[in-house]
């Protein structure tokens, strides 16, 4: 129950139409007695400093959760992001702290391979396609990269993006081998979507997936569907997937420590959750 | 349940604490299955000009429900005011219209007037001493003069504030006697406590309640308590009061039709809130 002292979290993106998260949190707040809240608000990019420098301001605000189409943008708004934050060069998360600075991290990265190992796939010595250097590919780019990949590839349509994140990946760990410009998943034991296609209906998949092979385990950042249609294609290829939703609720536990609220357990969220599926 | 196509009503002011709207509204929207939310936002008087400025681009709210300290300087903020925010001096919502443009108006008068009548108390014709000029005070008068109010006595610390407010007034409605500068209750027909007073523990009464007769109903503006130390002390009198919360109750009907929502009976809003009493 929403009332007066209730702290916010500010859910910035837009659309807005295709947010989960305040359905995950806001009934795991209620389960728990926390009084605290997951609040949808719909920011166009040209509005998103001034808005989030003012968003700030609230007395009652502890943090934000951060979605397209800013949160490369937020990490040029904060006072500190975290070394994931800084080499995905981007953030899903920033943080009110009691001395009045922001902090900024990201987790979707740590979503997505946290999700896969419970999966039983460990990217350790492995190859890894991700298709999409946005904010979320890079921070999935980023954590397969800290969770010891052997090779990763990276295609985007824009080579600039490509190239930089493949620049910070080997700044970063120069053992890792790191290829860019080719959408090509032969050969890769994971293929990840972190582009925006399947979102809508008619978009083209986002890889060749007749080239992919039965074995490769293949994930997807839409949110959208259920499966979208390059998952149900992986999978009638024999592919394990991971849904764009695992990643949510497998970072959420840990936007919740982030944010000070405790923590809770993937199957804990999904108990109290409209979207457990 | 929140989700990412819920329409946000902000509710600004500071501090949040006192703030009960929410736990009026939200129950109300569940019940009857519309999806929006009011989401208190604290907001400090020197950030409110820019915050409130952004708030309105967000891409998914209709509206604001103000409070203090905002009710006053809403007022320049919004491209439209209707003719009692303008009597008021001041505004309590503010509507986001389709054509992108903001409409103020001024609520607080009219629920307490209705609230009084709904209690066997008529204004028209009545004397009437409202204590304090702010924005709800100012609110209180404008109505009360609105509904027919014989004479209106207006006391504020403030003499300035009480002055413009009766030259309002004067200038609507020129046939109301108006008086300034006592806050004496004695021969007022309505007593009004329009000032914080109340809201803390060890606050002075706002008007010496001896010397207010036994048939003489009595209103309050502070929600803090159920019975505020003045109610008490009038109904220890044998006077009929309306509490802070009467008040509240009476418009979010009105406010409801302003957003667009449909309407509601204060019965049936009290039926699903926390706060019914």
């Amino acid at each position: 129950m929403i009332s007066g002292t209730t702290t916010l979290i500010a859910h910035v993106g837009y659309p807005t139409f295709t947010f989960k998260s305040p359905m995950i949190y806001n009934p795991w707040f209620d389960k728990n007695g926390i009084d605290a809240v997951v609040v949808p608000m719909g920011v166009k990019a040209e509005e998103y400093p001034e808005f989030f420098r003012y968003l700030f301001k609230l007395t009652n605000i502890r943090g934000a959760l951060v979605t397209m189409p800013h949160k490369v943008t937020t990490i040029d708004l904060v006072d500190e992001i975290t070394a994931t934050a800084e080499v995905a060069g981007a953030a899903n998360v920033v943080l009110l702290r009691d001395d009045g600075t922001l902090l900024a991290d990201q987790f979707d990265g740590a979503g997505f391979v946290r999700g896969v190992r419970h999966r039983g796939f460990d990217p350790a010595g492995r190859r890894a396609l991700v298709v999409g250097a946005g904010g979320v590919g890079s921070a999935i780019v980023a954590s397969l990269a800290a969770a010891g990949a052997g090779t990763i590839g990276v295609f985007d349509p824009d080579d600039a993006a490509a190239d930089g994140l493949a620049e910070r990946i080997t700044k970063h760990y120069p053992t890792i081998e790191v290829g860019t410009g080719s959408a090509d998943p032969a050969g890769y034991d994971l293929v990840v979507n972190a582009t925006p296609l399947g979102m809508n209906a008619g978009d083209p998949l986002p890889v060749d997936v007749s080239r992919i092979a039965p074995s490769t385990f293949v994930g997807e950042v839409v949110m959208t569907h259920e499966l979208t249609p390059f998952l149900r294609a992986a999978r009638e290829r024999g592919c394990r997937v991971q849904i764009g939703k695992d990643m949510l609720f497998e970072q959420i536990p840990a936007q919740l420590e982030f944010f000070g609220f405790g923590t809770a357990t993937p199957d804990e969220l999904r108990a109290v959750s409209p979207i457990r599926e």
